[in-house]
């Protein structure tokens, strides 16, 4: 298999899964135990927020330990939102291609009376910092960017936006689901006052993940209960799955260089070999983009169709998040770069991981120009195309 | 090392671990991807919804994984006050020694309008079921009462309130999570339409619960995101920890009988061995109350100086839960109870588990009676009480 969905999720580390092993058979002591077996699980757990505030240039008593991105991304919003409304500021600027744990929230909020401007995006899927400027308002209690797309993998000027908001003295929230463990995050430089991450996106285990909040920066509470996470967050702490959070993203942040020096040259064979086939084309700019991610639109075909003879061919892919497959609607990201419902409808989402061999890419640009070729060759869609009865719109 | 501290987490089981690294191994995929490893992925979820949801007789798709009970609570206790805000039904019915998962989520609930009326537990700990109908009023919008206590381990009559309840017409939620794997739950039985627990009290993974609502209960949001868990629960599926959580809870269940049959006599060995200390009491009732749970008041003492002092002889025990330990006010469910301040302060959780022995039970005995012999030795309190400056409460 060559699994090529790593914005999914990807496999742990087994250095990761060792630790989640080490650590259920012998560090799974309550930390809030007074014992000797609770005392040295809670000595555990702070050592592992020290690892994971090292990575991101935070301090220890900024992570917050949760149940992963979505939760955090909850929180988050929800703890900035509470804040605001205290103080009469019910404004928050996003984007129009976050992901649904931040615009479904975000949802929410405009329910219980929330303003929301969502910044465009525009066709390379970058938000334009003075935009974000401009939509910036009195009442604005909140700005939250996406460090990376989830889809098409393209970077957010975030040290820009961040330096905006410090200035106007608004709440910067980031979800870095995709950026933490493969790109340089780093939160003080960034102005970033809250971020989300993810341990399964970076070779952690499933169910874990932190929020990043800023000393001075008040959180509410999503799961209330217990004292555990200073209060912040409640239920015991799940200290296999935390500690193997940080062995991964310890060793992601260690490889971060050397796995971009392998992946970017693969990505950019891979983009320009795609872009051979007719009537395609790239999604997102194609520089400010995760080392990992490709994404394409492909004229006249069904990307479900793409998927399935993809994977009988060994290759693991997606035509974009994950979260919506059950879904038929087309991507809400790819509609905010300006894609029409029918090419959205034909994308294909490549995200690889380190171990991908140039061999492998090759077999993966032949392997999609075949499916795409025949899949074309009884679309009624590409036959109105080729008779010119419509028009290409790629 | 001899646990006696099973009511704030387990250890896991062998065959537990073994499936959380085989899955982390082989079924790592994104249950919501299309090609066959993610489908793959999405078959064993399903499976171990299937398998959760036969040990307490609810149908597969009652069953939503969260990140533990805590979230579970929060969700299910929100979920019927959305629902009952909506028919301007806002009191709701609990008791006073609740988990603080309930409690707070209560009391915010509070803090939005609700009327919350906690039933007395009386002194040995239980709800008497006619209070809790005399207390449901025609805007009850839920009753929420946990199936046995977290700190003193009585049973409650859950049957009773449940059917009441369902007389009634009003929402009934159980917090099971110390009960769930340890003595028999039958949701359909029991008359329960939400029922919360957690995977790390039955020897499965920690950050893993699950939450039922019966069919036709309308669940709300606490986590907003993906479409996952139909779309009630947001964020990839932790199919590692699922699938350990199913296996612990077939094991948990398969051998509870066998368990219990072990446990029940060395418990009540333990509660006469303490009740030979004199100024000792049993709280809750020494009956209906979990297999494993023993809790002692001794007058005289600090509960903290007895834990540390059986640490030292190798016992790991508690004073109450491990959620607010961090905290210096007593147990407010031994104060529920009637116990006053001073006494609360000097209690002891044994919460014995299967592996444990008759001479390891022996030894506990042994060790607390010479602990608590000792600190009163120099406890001014103790001296007062002897000398007859203080009444004893004991």
């Amino acid at each position: 298999m060559i699994y090529a969905d790593n914005a999914a999720t990807t496999k742990m580390s087994e250095a990761a899964i060792e630790m989640m092993v080490k650590a259920a058979r012998e560090s799974w002591g309550n930390p809030s135990s007074l014992y000797a077996h609770g005392q040295k699980a809670k000595e555990a757990l702070e050592k592992a927020r020290e690892d994971v505030a090292s990575v991101i240039g935070a301090s220890p008593r900024e992570i917050y330990f949760t149940s992963g991105g979505s939760e955090a991304d909850n929180q988050a919003i929800l703890s900035a939102a509470a804040a605001g409304r205290k103080k009469g500021k019910m404004h928050i600027v996003s984007t129009a291609f976050e992901h649904h744990a931040v615009l479904h929230t975000l949802e929410k909020l405009g329910r219980e009376g929330f303003e929301i401007t969502l910044l465009d995006v525009h066709e390379d899927g970058l938000v334009v910092p003075s935009e974000a400027e401009a939509a910036i308002r009195e009442d604005t209690c909140l700005v939250t960017v996406m460090y990376a797309n989830n889809e098409i993998g393209t970077i957010q000027p975030i040290r820009e936006i961040g330096e905006i908001c410090r200035k106007k003295g608004v709440l910067f929230h980031v979800d870095a689901v995709q950026a933490v463990g493969h790109i340089p995050v780093r939160v003080e430089e960034d102005c970033i006052d809250m971020l989300s991450a993810s341990a399964h996106k970076f070779h952690g285990p499933k169910g874990v993940g932190f929020l990043y909040a800023r000393k001075g920066v008040r959180l509410t509470n999503l799961v209330e209960g217990g004292a555990q996470e200073r209060g912040k967050r409640a239920g015991t702490e799940n200290l296999p799955g935390i500690l193997s959070m940080a062995v991964a993203l310890k060793e992601s942040a260690a490889r971060m260089d050397e796995a971009a020096a392998h992946l970017v040259p693969v990505r950019d064979r891979l983009i320009q070999g795609l872009s051979e086939i007719p009537h395609s084309a790239l999604n997102g700019d194609p520089v400010r983009r995760l080392p990992g991610n490709v994404n394409f639109c492909f004229e006249g075909i069904e990307g479900e169709a793409l998927l399935l003879l993809l994977d009988d061919r060994g290759i693991s892919a997606s035509s974009g998040s994950a979260c919506t497959s059950g879904s038929l609607d087309p991507s809400h990201v790819l509609l905010a770069i300006g894609r029409v419902h029918d090419v959205a409808h034909g994308s294909l989402r490549l995200s690889i991981g380190e171990e991908i061999t140039e061999e492998e890419a090759a077999y993966i640009v032949r392997s999609v120009k075949e499916v795409v070729a025949y899949l074309r060759g009884f679309s009624p869609v590409w036959r109105d195309l080729t008779a010119g009865k419509r028009a290409f719109i790629l």
